[in-house]
């Protein structure tokens, strides 16, 4: 992709070299301002703001349509409900004495990382507080200290909740907008089921949901049930969702865990079954972030700015009118009278009528991402047409008769071109790996592997054999695809059949 | 108003005892969960998040309607970030010095009373901060470091930003939901000028905004211009709007700031005029939060329970299938079909087929204020009709071929209902102010004033006398209404005419 000349008089870096792009990009288009003075913790403007929201409204719909309930818990969370935390590490502890699972033995690692990651709050007003309280980093344990009160028997179940708040991490790392930032817009779904097999069932509408979702915003993913030195603490299995970005490295968009009883047990959260006796619940959490707007903008973007996809885009068509000396009346109120049609129908349209040059106009939306440019002049004017433009490319005339049916055709033009560069883009980035050999702790890779890339394998082989390659190439397992091949290949370590397709990543 | 039977069965207590009813009502109609173990943090459960969220959709559409723009800051504030209110501080120091405003003095109490109220972070991970932050009492200071970066020209003027977020307060007097909490559900508009005109423009918008709210939530407010002593801190002048409690004492539910040019020497935000000169802006702020929600709770609850205004309440209409022993099936089958057509005309309905009485359905509903009951039996649908109950008293019997007119037409009548009563509350709680005698530093009151009252006065006498008012009665200057009386009245003090309306209250 060249750089058009007017981007560059903008000066609008190529997004091939995507770490300048990016963070030029995200303020350039005004989603965000950088310049608040505290690093990580990005401004929202009105336009970043309203993708995010409707990005949070399709997400709204889709818990709805879910039946989840939404609550919202205090931000903070006081020290001492560690505790059960802290238990529920010492019920692993006991476990793994038992001989369990090794994802557990990490949680001890987690719960002291834990502290190393939040904002602490020990004092307010001229008040040494007795009790030290942290702002979440997410909120199982602030809701699973209430969800004992809530649940009483099988017929509160299954609960479902969600809810949308700011969260918080101590990030030690460099940030970038919306993908690594200290103030966290963060989406959490905590159920609650009377068995392992309902939350299974949960955990599958996740993925339904993000299926949806993904499919909303026009991109592919990557799904993966993490390996177990990569689940979530305190879970039975996590599944990722990975987006593969411009350079080729990857970016968790959401995940879903599924926890069977372990935090119930900790947490006490029981039921009385119909049966008449008590049991733990198990549950489920589901999350996302502002990272699907990182993953949108990474995605779709290109050398001239963002690319939006019209189910999020604040602005799904804007209307430029082109004046000559003479008409311009009747052309303004012509445009007047398409924004109106278009409002009607529930369109996001805007009408640009500021008294700059159009050529001016085209470059300010078409760094904003605005997936239609309707252009009306003179000559349109007379024939009764339009000129549409849409934002991945190609311009086509319409006549104003059919202006609501030929918008809406050219807005799923633009999901469909959309769709498609992304796709693209996504098989291109994911390569076979090359043929492997491990000899006792030794390894060899016939070639190394190339950094901006995916690579796919069939493996079976053990936790020892997947360190070896992690270490050998820097790259990490993302995990198991949920989608298998579907015939048995052979399995590049221990070269036998199996069906598992593991992904391995850089990652963000 | 004596209580119903069955709500005594419910343990409901009268509404006469307010203060026993109102917290006992937002936790059983579930809008809040008070174990949360912090005090004054709050969990929303899914009822009142619901309800509030259609309470913030309201403030949205006024919002767009007035062409805001929403934006969203972080929650954390640089200690450092003070330095610049603390200019504002000497700025006005100075200006007191030359023989200014008194209100002006106060800034400095404010200034030393503000790090006494917020919740402070030092502590990061186990790292201690070099810098410390504080959770946003409100974000003046974090929006105003940023508006000199966004405002250059008077045609970035003006500037109308709102924000919905969470803010923070340490509270040390007694907590109630809603009404006085230490994690607060805020909305905050803020706005910049290229003049006081234009700020003053914008006061009477948001004025307007108040009233379409207000009339949205079915109850009357007073609008009064504080006194200077109670003005805002760096406020021209501070305009607020309370509510009169079910107890009589005032419940301040928004207030509108006209700041004048003073905030913006303070964080140096200059524009260039369209004569070429550097001006400073003028800036407004209006705030409101969730005790809009806890003044909807108490205007228009009873005995019952709540009573939700229709234009947020998160089920308008709740539909109850009596089943006979025959035709069940029928029933339920014409219900959902109400449900169903309701739904297409975006009427908030719910069917409720829960295997219980229907006795024990009304009760659910009646607590949590659903506007509109629709029962259904066999008699009914034999004669297809439906029998609609209104939360506010009486029911009716409809045709099922006017469903919808009827159901809307009904949704009305309990908004006028609501105002009725509300109104009626409203005059009957606000009492001519008796006689007052002032000689010197000396005060005679004919009558003790009425805990329970909101009093009115003309008066247009000083500061010092409006402060012997206070002493004495232990009564509050709410301010000078915004409705003056329409002729001139003899001043309570002074004895000359005027027709300034003062009220006095006891407040939350």
């Amino acid at each position: 992709m060249s750089k058009s000349p007017a981007a560059a008089k903008r000066g609008i870096p190529s997004k091939e070299n995507f770490k300048e792009w990016y963070p030029f990009i995200v303020e350039t288009a005004e989603l965000v301002d950088k310049r608040y003075p505290i690093k990580g913790m990005d401004v929202w403007r009105p336009y970043g703001w309203k993708t995010m929201r409707l990005i949070d409204n399709l997400t709204h719909e889709e818990m709805e349509r879910t039946n989840h309930e939404e609550v919202n818990f205090p931000l903070l969370i006081p020290d001492d409900l560690l505790d059960k935390e802290n238990k529920l590490v010492s019920l692993l502890k006991k476990a793994r004495e038992a001989g369990v699972d090794p994802s557990e033995l990490r949680l001890e690692d987690e719960a002291e990382g834990f502290a190393k990651e939040v904002y602490w709050i020990k004092h307010a007003g001229e008040t040494k507080l007795d009790k030290p309280m942290f702002l979440r980093p997410t909120s199982e344990t602030a809701m699973y200290t209430m969800f004992p009160l809530w649940i009483r028997s099988h017929a509160d179940l299954p609960l479902k909740t969600y809810q949308i708040v700011n969260t918080f991490r101590y990030e030690t790392k460099q940030t970038r907008s919306f993908i690594r930032v200290r103030e966290i817009h963060f989406f959490e779904a905590h159920t609650a089921h009377i068995d392992e097999q309902d939350a299974t069932r949960q955990i599958n509408e996740d993925l339904e949901i993000v299926k949806n979702l993904m499919n909303d915003l026009n991109f592919p993913v990557l799904v993966t049930k993490r390996p177990v030195w990569d689940t979530f603490p305190g879970a039975w299995y996590t599944i990722a969702i990975d987006v593969i970005m411009p350079d080729g490295r990857t970016l968790q968009v959401a995940s879903v865990h599924h926890y069977r009883d372990q935090w119930a047990k900790a947490f006490d959260i029981k039921y009385e079954s119909e049966s008449g006796g008590q049991k733990y619940v198990h549950q489920t959490t589901y999350g996302m972030s502002e990272r699907l707007l990182g993953a949108t903008v990474a995605t779709h973007g290109d050398d001239k700015g963002l690319i939006m996809p019209p189910s999020i885009a604040p602005i799904q068509v804007v209307v430029i009118p082109i004046l000559s000396k003479e008409g311009s009346e009747e052309i303004v109120s012509a445009a007047e009278e398409i924004v109106k049609t278009l409002k009607s129908e529930r369109i996001r349209v805007k009408l640009d009528n500021r008294d700059i040059r159009p050529g001016q106009k085209y470059y300010d939306w078409e760094i904003k991402g605005v997936p239609l440019r309707i252009e009306l002049g003179p000559r349109d004017l007379k024939s009764n047409s339009y000129m549409c433009a849409r934002r991945t490319g190609e311009k086509c005339s319409y006549s104003l008769g059919d202006l609501v049916n030929s918008v809406k055709k050219e807005l799923d033009s633009v999901n469909e071109h959309m769709k498609e560069a992304a796709n693209t883009h996504f098989n291109k980035h994911i390569k076979q790996m090359p043929s492997i050999e491990i000899v006792g702790s030794n390894i060899s890779i016939e070639t190394n592997l190339e950094d901006g890339f995916v690579y796919e394998m069939p493996f079976e082989g053990n936790d020892a054999q997947a360190e070896l390659i992690e270490n050998e190439t820097g790259f990490s397992f993302l995990g198991e695809s949920t989608t298998p091949y579907s015939k048995e290949r052979k399995c590049l370590v221990t070269g036998k059949y199996t069906i598992n397709r593991i992904f391995l990543a850089k990652t963000y």
